[in-house]
C-alpha cells in the first residue's frame, strides 16, 4: 500500500476519514508479530531493511522474522548467529546462507554481479583474532550490493605488510579498518588514504584493554582526519556505513 | 619537484645516486621549519592539505605556518583560533578570513561557486550551545568545496522542530549531527535518513555528562545503523569526513 | 499489636515499664527469622510490604519468607526468580503465580478489578531484548493496584512506531521508559508527554555500552525535563515508582 | 493560531493547500529568533513552557528570550543566572524576580495563592553547601504552582535532626532529596516515607567524590524502592519532576 | 631462635661473624617451602601470624601451609576456602574448624574464654546477602581473641531495625559495618556511635553498582568522621583491623 | 538541658505532654542558625563536637559558627580555612589559633598537657607535597587530646629514610600514613608495624594519578592487613580516626 | 632471498622491472598462510622472530605456524598455551618444550650455554599467585638468550624477605618486577636498585583492584624513577623488554 | 662519612654504642632540611642523585635544595620549573642553566664531551605540542651523560616523515617515543626498531583523550613487543630510563 497516495486521497475527498483510518490500520498491522514490531517500512525510509540482531533471540524467533522479511524485501541479513542456531534456522529456512566466520545468515532474491572495474570497499584488519568482526563487515557490505576487497592481518607491528597492500587499499571508495589492542591501524590508514576510513575497534586484547575500550579511545583520538568510529566489534555497522558511502558513488 | 619522475630517472640511469639523494634533500627541506615539519605532501596523498590546529600554537607560529602553506596550496584552514590570536594573525595575513563562532581562519585562492541544485552536506545541531562545534564543521566542509545547509537548534526535547526540517536534511549527501547532553539527536537522525550520519558529541552538559563522554557513549551505542562518531567537540573532523563522502559523489 | 497505643498506655500509666518492654519484644520478634529480619512494619510506614529480591536467595529461603509474608500482608511479590527456583517454590506455595518473562512470583488475597476508564501506567520499551525488564516493571505496578498498558518494541531507530502509539502513552498517569543501547527512547518520550517519565536503562547492548552504563548516562543527561532514572535493569523499582505516582491520583 | 483547526480546515476544504502552508509558516516563525528556535509549543505539549538555561548564554540573549516568552506564556523561568548577569537582565526586564541562592530569574503574570491545607512538595537537603541546588528545586516547583516546604541541613551525620522533621516530610506529595558526598540522605528518606522521592546528587565533596558521581551512584543503587534520580546539581529537574507528580494530585 | 639476642651476642663478641651468619641462615630457612616463602616472623613484627588466602591455592597447598604454621604459631586462619577444598583439607588437618558461611578454616591451640562483661567488637551488616563477608569479619576478630557481637540484616531501607539494636552497637570497642548496594549503613552508623567504624563495602548489588564500587565510593565519601574503609568484600581485613583497635584496649 | 531527664519526667508524670514539647523546642532551637542547623548534641553522641568544614563557607559564616560553638563546647576546630579567610576570622575571634600549613583554625578552653611517656599517634608522610594533609591530620589528633609524633618525608623511593624512623613509628598507638603518587608508603608501613594504620591518599601526582585515585586504589588493595583508608586529602578524617583508636587506650 | 640485493640489481640494470616484481612476489609469499600473514622478516628488523600469541588460536593453527617458523628461524616461542592445547600441539611438534606454569611452548635449534659469571636478568615477584606471569617473563628472557635469576614471593607485606635477596637483585642487568594487588613491590625496587625496572602489574586481587588496574596505576605513578610498565599480566612483554636491555650489554 | 666503616668499627669494638649513635646522627642530619629530608645517599644506591620536582615547590625552596645538592653531587637537575621561578632561582644560583622548552634547571661540575661515534639515545616526538615533554626527556638523558638525537614532529598522520628519519632512530641504543592523542607513534616505532622503546604518553589532545589516558592505554596495549610505558607527560622518567639502558652499554 502507498501511504502517500492514501493521504492525498484523504485530502482530495476520494476516501473518507474512516476509510483512511482503516487503510492505515492495515498498513500498520503488516509489521506486527507476537514478539516484535517489524519495521517493514524501514527500507523505504533508509534504503535498507531492518537487520536481525541474532544475539538475544532464539532460533525460532530468528526463523520467523527471517521468513516474514523474505516476503517483504529482496534481501535479508541476520548477524551474531551462532553455529548452533544457524543449523536449526537453516532447517526452517534452507535458502539462507551461513557465513561461519562472520556468524551471519543472509539471503537475497538475486545475487549481485560485479563488473571487473567496479568500485569497491576495502576491509582491512590487523590480526587473525579480528577476523570475525572484519568478515561481518565484509558480508554486510556485500549484502548491500558492494564489491569488497579483503586485506587481512596487516597490523602495525609489522607495518611493511600494510605498505605492500597499500595500492589496493587506496583504490577503494571507503575503507573499513578493524583493529583491537591499541587500534593504531586505523590512525595509520587515515594518514595514508584519501577516502573515508570507518574504524571498528575490536575487543581483542587483555589487561588494560578493557574489552576494546583502549582501541576505541585511540581511534576516536586519531590525529589524522578522515576517520570516524563505530562501536566495539560492530562489524555490521561498519560494513553498513561503508556501503552507504560507496552507494553514493553509484547513484 | 616531481618525486616519481626523480625515482624513474634513477632507475633509467638518467641521474646518479648522488643526484637522486640531493634532489630528495631539496624536496624534503621545503617542508622544514624551526618548530614544525610541515606535511606539504599531504594534499597529494590524501586530497587535502594539513590543517593548522591553533589551540596550542602562538599567533606568531600560526602566522608563519599559514603563510608558508599559502605558497604551496590553494586553500588553508586554521581551527581553534581565539578572537585575540585571530586579530594578531590577520595583521600579518590580511587575506585570511575569520569566523568568530567557528573560531576558524581560512583562505582560498579562488572562492568556490555553487549551482542552485548542487549537492550539499547538512549540518544539524541540537542546541544553541552546540553552535561553535557545528559552525566549525560547516566552515570546514565549505573549505573542502561543499555546499552546506545549516539546520540548528532542533534537539529531541522538542522533536517536532526536527521534523519540520526533515525534508531538507534527507536531501543531503551526508549529515553531520552535533549534540551534547545525551546526544540522542544523532540516533534519531540515523533512524530517519538514508545517508551516512557523522555524529559529533559536544562537551555541552554538566554533572554526569563528563565533558561529552555521555554523548559519545550514546552515539557509539546508537541502535540505528548508518552512524559513525568523531571525537568530542571535533567539528573539524566531522566536516572533513562529510566532505570526503560528498566529494565521492562529485568525482 | 498497635505500637502507638502501647506507648500511650505507658505514658498514661496503664502499663508498667516492664509490660511495655515485653510488648515491644513480641511486636519485634514477629519479624525475626533465622536468616532474615523481615520488615513487616514496612507496609504501614511506606504503603507497600517489603519485596523479596530472589537473586541471591535459595528456593527454600524464598518459600519460607513468602509464606510468612502471606500471613501478614494482602499481597506478596518476589523478583528475580529463575524458572528453576519458581517451580520448586510453587510446590510449596501453589497460590503464587509465576510470570516467566518478568521472572516474578506474586500473590494477592483479592485480585484487583479495573473500571474501563481507570487511570493507568504506560510501560514503554525499545526492543524485544528489553522485555524482561519491562515486564518486571509492569507486573510490579499491577501488584500495587495499577492498571498497566504495555507499549513494546518502539525504539527510536524506527521512530514512527513510537508516534503511532503516542496517544496511548500520553494518556497515562506515569510513563515507564525501558531502553538499552543508547537509551534515547527516554529522552524522546520526555519531550513528548506531560506526565513524569521513569527511565530504566537496561544492560542490553555490547562494546562501549558497559552493561547499561551508556544508557544510564544518557538518561541522566536527558535534555528534556520530566524524567528521573532508576538503576540498570531495575524494572521493579520503576514499576514501584510509577505506582507511587499513580496512586497519588487515586487517593 | 490553532494548529488543529488549521489542519481540520485543510481536510474540510475550507482552506487551500497554499493557505495551509502559509499559516503553518506564520505559526512556525513566531518561535524563530536569530540564535535560537524557541519551542513555544512546548507548554501545550508537556504542560510547561521551555525553561531558559542561563549558564551558556549572555545576559543579552537571556533578556531577549525572556521577553519573547513573556508574550507567549503566563510564567517564565531562567536558571543558572549569575548575580552579574541578573543585574544586567533586570535593567531590561524589571518584572523578573531574582533568587540569589537559587540563581534563578522568574516571572509569572499572576502570583499563585495557596490554601493553608494545600498539598505540598518537601525539599530536603543534607548540608548548607547543598543549598543552591535545593533552592533551585524549590523555586522551580513553586513556579509550577506547588506549595513547597523546605527542610534544610538534615544530613545523616546527625540523623536525629532528620527525625525531628520527619512528620513534615511524610506529609508531602513528593519529596526532593538533595545531598552531596555519599548521598545517603536519599536512601534513608526512601525507607521512611511512602511518597516518591526525587533524588538530586550534588557536586559537594572532594577526593573520590568525582564531582557528585559518588552520590549519584549511591542514589541509583539505593536499597529502598520509591526513589528515582536526576542529574548531578540538577535542582531544576528535580523541582520540575516533583511538580509533575504533585499536579497529578490536583488534576 | 631469638634474633635480637643473636645480634647482641655478635656485638658483645660472644659469637663470631660466621656463627651469626649461620644462625641467621637457620632462622631464615625455617620459613622456606617449595611454593611459598612463609613469613613466620610476621607474628613477632605485627602481632599476628600471616593468614592463608585460600582463593588461588589448591587444597594441597593450603594443607601444607596450614600444618607448617601450626608448628610455629598458636593459631592459624585460612580465608576464602570453598566447601569442597575445606572437606579435602580437613581430611589432612582434622583439627581445623570450618565455618561454611564465612568460608574460613581456623585452629587455635587453646580456645579463648571471655568474661561476661568483656569488651567486644560489633559486626553489623545490612542484608542477608552480606552475611558471608560479615561472618568472615566476625570469625577473624574472634581468631584474634576478641568477643564479637553480630547484628545482622539492619540495612537503612528499614532504619528502625537498626535503631532497635543501637545500644548494643554503641557498647562496642570497634564497629565493623558491612553493606553493599549504596553502602549507606556505614555513614549512618558513623553518625550514631563514638567508636571507630571499619566499613566494608560488599559486591552485593547490580547495574551501576560495579561490583561494590558504588558502596566503596559512598563509604569513602561519608560525611560523618570516624569511619575508614577496607577493600570490597574484605571481611578478613575489617575483622583484623577491628581486633587491632580492640586489643589496644586490653593491653 | 538534660533530654533524658525530660523524657523520664514525662513518663513519671512530673511534667505534662505540653511541657515536654516546649522543653524539646527550647533544646532544639539552641542549635538553629540562619544558614545551618548546628549539631550541638553531636559531642554527647559521638564524643567530639561537629567540625566546621571551611572550604565552602564565607569568613563571616565561619566566624559566626565558631563563636556559637565556643559557647557550647570546650574545643572548636575549623578545617580548610585559607590564609585570607583566617586573617578575617581572627579579627572576629582572636582566641582562635591558625596553623598555616594545616590550614586549620582551632581553639580549646584549656590546652592539654602530656606526660613524657604519654601514648602517641604517629603521623607519617611520604613527600613534602603531602605536608598540608599530614599537618591537618596531626592538628586534628592534637585537638582531640592526643600527643602526636610527626615523621615526614619518608617515601618509599628512599626506603632507608623510613627504616631510620621505624622505632618511633612502631611505638605509636595508631599510625596515620599520608602519601600521594602510588601510595606505597601505607602498604609498606602496614607490613612493618603492629598497630592500626590509617591510610590517607593525597592528590599529589600528575598524569594517570587522577587526583589521588591511583593512591586510593593502591591503599585499598594493600596486600598487608591492618590498614584502612579515608578519602583523598582527608587529613582531618584520618587524625580523627587515629584519635578514636588512641583514646580507647586511655579510657 | 636478499631483498637489498634485488633492489640493487634493479638499479644496476642487472634485472628488469618485471623480474624485480616477480622476485618480490616470491619473497612475499613465503610468509603467506591461509589464516595469517607471518612476519618472517621481523627477526631481521627487530632482532627477534614474531611470537605466537596462543590465546585466541586453535591447537591446529599454533602447530602449523610453529612448524613454519621452525623452518625460518633458530628459535620459536608460543605464549598463553593451555595444557590441553599443548598436549595436542606436541603430538605434531614433539621438539617443542612445554612450561606448564608459564604456559609457553618453546623451541631452539641450539640450547644456549651460560658462563658462571654471565650477566643476568632478575625476575622478582610478589606472591605465589603472580607465578604464572613471572615464569612467562623468565622463559621469554631465556628464549632470547639471557641467563635469568628468579626471586619469587617477596612482596612488601613482609619486606624483610625482599631485603634478604637484595644483593642478588642489585647484581642484575635488568629487573622484572611482577606484582598484583597494590603493586608496591615495583616502586620499592625502583628505589633500591640502579638498573632499569620493568614493572608488570598482574590481575591478582579482588574488589577495587579492577583486574590489575590498581597495580598498573600504582606502577605508572611510582615516585622513584627508573621504572617503566607493560600491560597487565604481560609477562612475555616484560621478559622481552628485559632481554633487549640485557643484550645491549653483550653487544 | 663512611657508614659501613662505622658499623664495622662498632662490631670490632673500635667505637662504643654511644659513638656509633652519634656518628649516625651526624650522617643523617646532613640530609635534613626544614622542609625536606634530602636523599643524599641516593646516588650511591641508584647511580643518580635525587631530582628536584619543581612543580609544588617555591623558588626559595628549589634554590635552597639546589645549592645543598651542588655540595654533595657532581650534577643537579630540577624539573617542572616555570620561567618565573627559574629567573628568581638563577639570581641565587647563577651557575644553573635553564632550558625554557623543557622547563628544567640543570648544573654539572664538568660538561660531558662526546666522541663523534658515541652511542646515543633517540628522542622521537609526534607533534609540536609534545615538544616540552620530549625536551624534558632529552635534557634529562643528557644530564645523565648520554648523547641525544632529537627527531621531532614525525607523527603517524604523515608516516612518511617518520620513515625519512628511520635510519637515525634505528641506530640508537634506546628510543624515547613521545606522543599524545592516540599515541600510535610508539606502537609503530616498536614494530620498526630492535632497541627498547620507552613510551611517554602526553596530555596533548581533547575530548575523549582524558588528559593523556587514551594515549597511555594505547601504548600499554601496543601489539608489538619491545615497548614499556611511563606516566603521562613524564619526560623526565623516560629520559632517565633511556639513560639507564644506554649506560649499560657503556659500562
Amino acid at each position: 500500500m502507498n501511504i502517500e497516495q492514501l493521504l492525498g486521497d484523504l485530502q482530495a475527498g476520494r476516501i473518507s476519514l474512516e476509510e483512511a483510518k482503516a487503510g492505515l490500520q492495515d498498513w500498520r498491522s503488516a509489521g506486527s508479530m507476537d514478539f516484535a514490531e517489524l519495521d517493514l517500512d524501514r527500507e523505504r525510509r533508509t534504503g535498507f531493511p531492518e537487520v536481525i540482531y541474532g544475539e538475544s533471540k532464539t532460533a525460532e524467533q530468528i526463523s520467523a522474522i527471517f521468513r516474514r522479511m523474505m516476503e517483504h524485501s529482496d534481501r535479508v541479513l541476520a548477524t551474531r548467529v551462532s553455529e548452533g542456531k544457524a543449523e536449526s534456522i537453516r532447517s526452517d529456512v534452507p535458502e539462507a546462507e551461513y557465513h561461519p566466520i562472520a556468524r551471519t545468515l543472509s539471503w537475497h532474491r538475486n545475487k549481485p554481479q560485479y563488473a571487473p572495474d567496479e568500485d569497491y570497499v576495502a576491509v582491512v584488519c590487523a590480526g587473525t583474532s579480528d577476523l570475525p568482526v572484519a568478515e561481518e563487515a565484509a558480508v554486510t557490505a556485500e549484502m548491500l550490493g558492494c564489491r569488497v576487497e579483503r586485506i587481512f592481518d596487516v597490523g602495525v607491528a609489522g607495518i611493511h605488510r600494510l605498505f605492500r597492500r597499500l595500492e589496493l587499499i587506496r583504490g577503494a571508495q571507503a575503507v573499513v579498518a578493524v583493529a583491537g589492542m591499541e587500534g593504531a591501524l586505523a590512525s595509520v590508514l587515515a594518514g595514508l588514504v584519501e577516502r573515508p576510513v570507518v574504524a571498528v575497534p575490536t575487543s581483542v586484547g587483555y589487561g588494560a584493554n578493557f574489552q576494546g575500550m583502549a582501541a576505541l579511545l585511540a581511534m576516536i583520538n586519531a590525529c589524522a582526519p578522515g576517520i570516524a568510529v563505530v562501536n566495539i566489534d560492530n562489524g555490521f555497522g561498519a560494513g553498513y556505513y561503508a556501503a552507504l558511502i560507496q552507494q553514493n558513488r553509484k547513484g
